[in-house]
């Protein structure tokens, strides 16, 4: 059941609102119409991958995007018993040559569609004979012409250099495919929370987050996430250091633990990214050491203990299974990462030297 | 032909030398060691691999050696068209889960090959029916045990936290199998001048890392690197975090114009890893960036050009591939952290937090 998302509209009628700001607050709604009027694509998707049956799978994106890969890497990981490779395009474009993808599912994922190196990896995979997918925001784009299939976001135009309702509906995407799938019906239910489950994180953390403005000075930060929610680690860092131009860095707790945690000093800032789960007390473990370093901590989590222990707790609703987690957890990030560039005077529609649509070859 | 790698002998005679100082100079002679002892086992190995026949490659590690994992990401995928999946181990141990790798090569990469992780992918790999092997340090290793096949680095014990010798012993033992599976000859003639050009790369830099001193005080830093060199990138900035506390963050130069960039401002350090070959040219294109935005530079290549614009040039010899190239270009980067390192008051063979073997579970 999928109630208006009134506190988001609301918010965004400000007149000073800047595109960022609006476009997360829009997210329960294009999250929720793209539960509603993508299932059936996704549906037919899953059967045509079926029908294919894929040895392994293959994803090629850049930036955020690439962020939703690691996350399917994950999912497909462990609800579809999946291997997936994160592709590097270069090996198409620079190096003029592409693995062997015969009997691989590549997915390319793309908010323009545009990036000629991800569109000649799908076009590599076709010519060989593999199954090709996109993930695009945009249906006519070249990427989406050149895969066999595609999914839309259907998430809106998005004006902020820095993707946000993108990268959510790219998750639920990834989400919604995986679902599919499997053809489990508990997790096609669990899919119908996400647009409320996003929708109360917001309000939640709209209350705490005057705190963050004491992290305005910042200039050096690290993101600890595992499990599924490595890849929020990785996004909010992106996030970070696009709108902030703070040099954020995403870990996996257990890589932390294998050589950066050296770093970790006195007032060292270090955000933990620690919903319910399976990764939950790796995480934890590191709020630990943080503590114990006398590092300022940053909490993104539905366990209240954790949220107390942190400097600063910012909440997510309780119940989101893990699987799904992700496309809440980043949302507090993402008000983070606008609210530190506010208190910094910056722009964060328009970033220094970056551009919406990059065309790397 | 090899001639006996004296520099590196006399350097590491020095009374006050560290362990790390001593391994990054031990590197000439433990590459020359794997290159004439190993290949026949290496031999061995690519006729197992050809005789199952992989689909793809999935590689699990940890640290540094997932950054050995990223070089042959490029490498098996430009030199033997197979798409390499770099693993994410939490599958197997957070998620009690594994997927599909019964057409799968699974190579499983560990200095010490203790790591529970990276031998329980190895484990459920086999169990499937999988072709496994090890890469490790030691032969006796629960990793070298669990796997059907293993390739002995043979470098030695290493003392150091920070990882060098074995690294470079991974990417060689990589190349190595790479040019065993494709049989060319001219690759085999190749890899053998691999231990002077590392050694030649040492003596090149120790006379100019005398003015690494003045980057004493920097605290963040980003390397760039591309293609075959991305690998470098992440195993330079890793050095920095372990042994001098930086926040060193590696990228693509792809990657960064796709958000980073904001980052970059005047002074702010970057380090990029530009030898000649198809990465060559978008990492330079950072430099022009970097020099408009009055960036501070500091470049690794064989090209002179690049050498003199940077404010730092360290330089390698000509005439390296550049699918061998990282396996000298990593070494300024060791050498520019032993320095920085050593520039702080840090003991760069006992950061604070860190122990040798990390047994992430």
């Amino acid at each position: 059941m999928m109630t208006t998302p009134s506190t988001s509209l609301r918010t965004a009628s400000s007149a000073e609102a800047t595109a960022l700001h609006r476009e997360i607050h829009e997210q329960p709604k294009v999250l929720a119409k793209l539960l509603s009027e993508g299932w059936p694509t996704v549906c037919e998707v899953a059967q045509r991958i079926a029908a294919f049956g894929p040895v392994w799978v293959n994803i090629v994106a850049r930036g955020t995007s690439d962020n939703a890969a690691r996350y399917a890497q994950y999912l497909f990981g462990v609800n579809n018993q999946l291997g997936v490779a994160l592709a590097a395009p270069s090996l198409c474009t620079l190096y003029n040559t592409a693995p062997r993808l015969k009997e691989a599912l590549t997915i390319g994922v793309s908010q323009s569609g545009q990036s000629p190196d991800v569109v000649s990896v799908i076009e590599a995979a076709r010519k060989q004979g593999g199954l090709t997918l996109a993930i695009s925001n945009d249906p006519d784009s070249p990427l989406a012409r050149a895969a066999h299939l595609c999914i839309e976001l259907n998430a809106g135009c998005e004006q902020s250099v820095a993707a946000t309702k993108t990268y959510t509906t790219e998750l639920l995407a990834f989400a919604m495919l995986s679902a599919a799938m499997t053809g489990h019906g508990e997790q096609r239910e669990a899919l119908l929370t996400v647009p409320n489950a996003v929708e109360s994180t917001i309000a939640a953390c709209s209350t705490t987050m005057g705190n963050a403005t004491h992290y305005g000075h910042v200039r050096r930060l690290v993101v600890v996430g595992r499990g599924f929610n490595f890849a929020t680690a990785h996004e909010i860092a992106l996030k970070l250091k696009e709108t902030s131009y703070v040099l954020a860095e995403p870990y996996s707790s257990a890589d932390l633990l294998h050589g950066p945690v050296a770093l970790i000093e006195r007032d060292f800032p270090v955000m933990l990214v620690a919903p319910s789960g399976r990764g939950h007390d790796s995480v934890v473990e590191l709020l630990d050491v943080a503590e114990q370093r006398g590092a300022r901590t940053i909490a993104i989590s539905d366990v209240p203990a954790v949220l107390e222990r942190a400097d600063l707790g910012l909440a997510m609703p309780k119940g989101i299974p893990e699987w799904l987690s992700p496309i809440c957890a980043v949302v507090p990030g993402q008000l983070f990462a606008e609210t530190l560039s506010t208190s910094k005077g910056i722009n964060p529609d328009k970033p220094r030297g970056l551009s919406k649509v990059t065309l790397t070859r």
